[in-house]
């Protein structure tokens, strides 16, 4: 029986600890909350506390920005010949810190595009990956390490897509990121017009959904990405600005057009890559 | 038997059609699209063609630009007694229409908040507005010809909510308009970074879910509010680029705050009227 080491008890984290151990791994896991710990080891989840001795893979399911701290701290413990990787919406600034300990050859980065508006080990359940596209950026990874971590993310039905880190965080940053940003600024917008979430229509509640995104989650994801997120908010400031103004010159093809553009991209879009 | 004409058989008109066949009342309908007709006809929801002068209640089911046209033609063979409402998004210019052609005593505007991204009679169904607020608009109506429209609007299931057309717009615009605006401006920003719809995950398909609605309708909505939803984009461009600031200067507290606030919004809000 192979041992897995989670980091993190999260929506992400606690999910994969349920389904790594549904397919027959052992789990070891700590998270900075004591009674989700408690909690996962109740559900039969989790079978210990984390001993980075004892893994053959670790998992890091922390907020983007604490992953280089987890790393220094369990790094010197680690077996070997066991694998790291993580679940961060960012690649680069981890795969940095990771060869900066010395584990490039065996740090896989990975991004599960299985997130959603809940978090919390209350949040997690079982099934939350299968069929989720999983990235995986190899970096400075042997082979034998990526297919290793594969492997892993097969074990819970994701589906991995191969990625450089570059890239990811580029398309990630809009995929991603520029929706959250986008709910959370229409969320405040309305809040400061005096509108409520329950004077909303279906639509409005669809396009609003994600501002109940964890904060702290998503601090770490926007700045650890700010070079990538920052032009992709310009580039939505744009369109909010070329719609705007062809509606205050009354401009009917214009504002068609663009409500036409957006129709045509969601009714018939293919993947691009 | 009671009998409602409707002019349009779109999702909003169709879907009205079908629940007032179901509660009791005899339906005559006119579309721009003969099969549109057709098909309510066979559905057994549409007795026969239009006749102004033998409806109880006639409703406006067509794109707000185009209602005034209808009223112009069909006020002079609408019987005294009858009543007139419509289904706009917009509430003030069709009001101001329905006076001009006299008809202010027994026009009164109607708005149920159950519209979503789909349209056509094929995306129509039974019970689309049971449990949904309308929006009633009296403007110079006589009470009778209020109270007739609530009852029409109550024997399909929607719950009358009485508010000045002024404010209705006011609000429409922000709780209804922007993030149509929103999700259209994202769909657009995606689309010219090379993203497809299939690479989102759950919450960028929220997000962008709106951007599929009838761009006929919405260009008729947007510029026929152009006074409210400008403002209400500047405000969200605002929201935009003040997190799009605290991104570019590495303000932790000032993008964690903003999340905050969007989060605690939607989790804690209560209708505020």
């Amino acid at each position: 029986m192979k041992t897995a080491g989670i980091v993190g008890l999260g929506l992400m984290g606690g999910s994969l600890a349920r389904d790594l151990a549904a397919a027959g791994w052992r789990v070891l896991a700590a998270d900075r909350d004591p009674a989700a710990e408690r909690a996962a080891t109740d559900a039969g989840v989790v079978d210990g506390p984390l001993d980075a001795a004892a893994v053959d893979a670790l998992v890091l399911a922390v907020p983007v920005r604490s992953a280089e701290a987890c790393l220094q701290a369990l790094a010197p413990t680690l077996r070997p010949d066991a694998v790291v990787t993580d679940l961060g919406s960012t690649k680069r600034s981890v795969l940095r810190a990771a060869a900066g300990l010395g584990l490039a050859p065996r740090f896989v980065g990975a991004h599960p595009l299985a997130g959603h508006h809940q978090s919390g080990w209350s949040a997690s359940r079982t099934g939350l990956f299968r069929g989720a596209p999983v990235f995986i950026c190899p970096g400075g990874a042997t082979p034998e390490a990526v297919e290793r971590t594969e492997s892993l993310w097969r074990s819970v039905g994701a589906v991995p897509r191969r990625i450089p880190a570059a890239e990811h965080d580029h398309r990630l940053a809009r995929v991603s990121q520029l929706p959250q940003v986008a709910a959370t600024a229409l969320a405040a917008t309305l809040s400061r017009d005096g509108i409520a979430p329950p004077d909303l229509g279906p639509g409005g509640r669809d396009a609003t959904r994600l501002a109940a995104s964890d904060p702290t989650v998503w601090t770490d994801i926007l700045l650890d990405c700010a070079d990538e997120v920052g032009p992709a908010i310009d580039g939505l400031v744009r369109e909010l600005e070329r719609i705007r103004d062809a509606i205050g010159r009354a401009d009917a093809a214009a504002v068609a057009g663009a409500l036409d553009e957006g129709r045509r991209w969601i009714l018939g879009g293919s993947a691009t890559s």
